[in-house]
């Protein structure tokens, strides 16, 4: 019984461990990870790709519980999901978009009022809400007895790079990582080793995927297939980012059959 | 067996990693939940506030090892108490205050120095003393046995407001949270639905309580009882505390009866 | 069952929650300890320092997982390391040289390619060669299986002193840690109570080392044998680093036999 947290509440507060209190308080025996708590303040989208990056690395009937939340309070639902075999609970603001995608295949439930701890204030629902309920699905409850089925949930803009009329694709940088690499929302299809193209990212422009970092001459920017399947912008032993100044959600090109 | 650990140690040294394994070697079927580790270093009264704010959540016989400890070495004692069914392990330095206050069913003990474990130094009690007693501690050993039964701990100033000769409550900012909401030393029965009265805090005058973020314009400061119980000054998806230019310690007023 | 991981990944990316899902999907029991995850990036004199600070307090059995990988889809080896009861896999890249030094009773193994688990990318070795090979070792697996037999790893420079021509002993700041205690590169035996020598780091001269923080004066440099067993430089209550000035890979000196 495995349950993921992944939140923008920071580690200096008290919020964390209330949670985990709060699940542990239902079965002791449930393991909690941390998949991170810093997603930045109210940031729906970055904690989308987090979650998208790695909740297929666990075990299946893995609770992936995702408390990045300006609505809470408001009238926004409380959704839990189910895809395959993982689980997922979070407000219904957009942060299951990339896992959910408008796949047919998901299930969609609004978690029940009665799943409401009673608590101080209105303010916690990570605590009061989400915590027990990720606690009874990761006990086994099944989803259908959450609450009711909902339809589409509320989805953020899809990563899918957009086809402009010259042809060339417009894509985005998804996500800037710890060293700087540019995640972009390209994939290793839309750059294939055969083709004739030119990818531009800032002043950046670049014509092949490398296979490792190594290849990388010091300070020369290169794009790799990166650890999410996305193409990453990287300079070996530097950070990409930083050096040619990009930052997420800037628009990066790639122009087809070029010569 | 639960041990959850609240300190000011950061994340970047081997000093969290350290009491983990500690409390590891004892039995590792013991569950460490980290509460914090960014309490701001030797700072006392954070650690106080953190604690009280969540401890609650966790399950009973669950055991607290706070390590905020700025007289390591020096003639502090250490402390074990149990209140209820939590059991707490600390310096006996005021961070257990918010927590036993001067209840009288707290029981109350000085950690005898059999439990300290060889080592080199004696600058780290957190791994060598505080861990391997909350480590018995946690596998059932019985308050009683862990040494001498001790008076009134150290206490630090009580957060409860305090009554000024015109019948104004003053009160003040206990901590600022991860988005900037600041959560004050007033509690609900302080300023009643019912009641006429004025909220002061710098430059800001409110006058009611609301229940939900979502019931604030954008910018505008509201009063809402938050997750711990007491009542905390926000704004709706920004931060009071930088709008407001509020730090924790700041007095805050309470008049009753305006007209 | 445990497994340590001590990365520069830092905790905003999805680095770790992929790494602890991979070893969790091989078997869900296994408990996962974060030393730490702040390294500073490609930092492997650091990452050493920790490791050897806190791995002995684990039990026997214990996996430490370290991924410092500057070099990671290059040609260095993975490595897979037992020394006493302890396990380690790491980069074969100086990262374990604290803790394997020159010791004839470490065994060393190369991590065979079969352990790579298929993946997008060849750009994350702690998701999908590290991890999976830890949680084997963590299950039992005989260090003898998971490759061939490697002879002297990639060492770093020893941190033991140097003895220069006048009989000076040359040491260096190794670590600074979260509080400003300098952490040199020198050990109680350097430094005999009963002995005459000048400690000078800096600006400051030292003749003695003390047992307590609290033995200090304000403002006041001391000396005192710190939790790693190193000579450290403090200052009660403040950061000593900052107070002296003073940064990792600083000389300083023990000048024998002063009069």
């Amino acid at each position: 019984m495995i349950v993921t947290l992944l939140t923008d509440f920071g580690v200096r507060d008290y919020f964390v461990g209330a949670m985990k209190g709060v699940i542990l308080s239902r079965d002791p025996r449930i393991t909690i990870v941390d998949i991170s708590h810093e997603v930045p303040r109210h940031d729906i989208e970055a904690a989308a790709f987090l979650l998208d990056a790695c909740y297929r690395d666990f075990p299946g009937g893995t609770v992936h519980l995702v408390v990045v939340d300006p609505g809470v309070g408001s009238s926004r639902l409380a959704l839990a999901a189910r895809l395959g075999e993982h689980v997922f609970v979070a407000p219904n603001n957009g942060v299951l978009s990339l896992v959910l995608g408008g796949s047919p295949e998901a299930k969609l439930r609004r978690i029940d009022e009665r799943y409401m701890r009673p608590a101080a204030g209105a303010t916690f629902h990570g605590r009061d809400l989400f915590a027990p309920a990720a606690a009874e699905l990761a006990l086994g409850l099944p989803l259908e007895e959450i609450g009711p089925s909902i339809g589409t949930p509320v989805l953020i803009r899809s990563p899918s790079p957009a086809r402009l009329p010259d042809g060339t694709l417009e894509g985005r940088i998804l996500h800037i990582d710890h060293f700087g690499n540019c995640v972009t929302s390209f994939r290793a299809e839309h750059a294939p080793a055969n083709g004739s193209w030119a990818f531009m990212a800032g002043e950046a422009i670049l014509d092949r995927v490398v296979s490792h970092y190594a290849v990388g001459r010091p300070g020369v920017p290169l794009l790799i297939v990166g650890s999410t399947g996305y193409i990453e912008i990287s300079i070996n032993g530097e950070s990409a980012a930083e050096a040619l100044r990009l930052s997420r959600g800037d628009h990066v090109l790639l122009v087809p059959s070029v010569r």
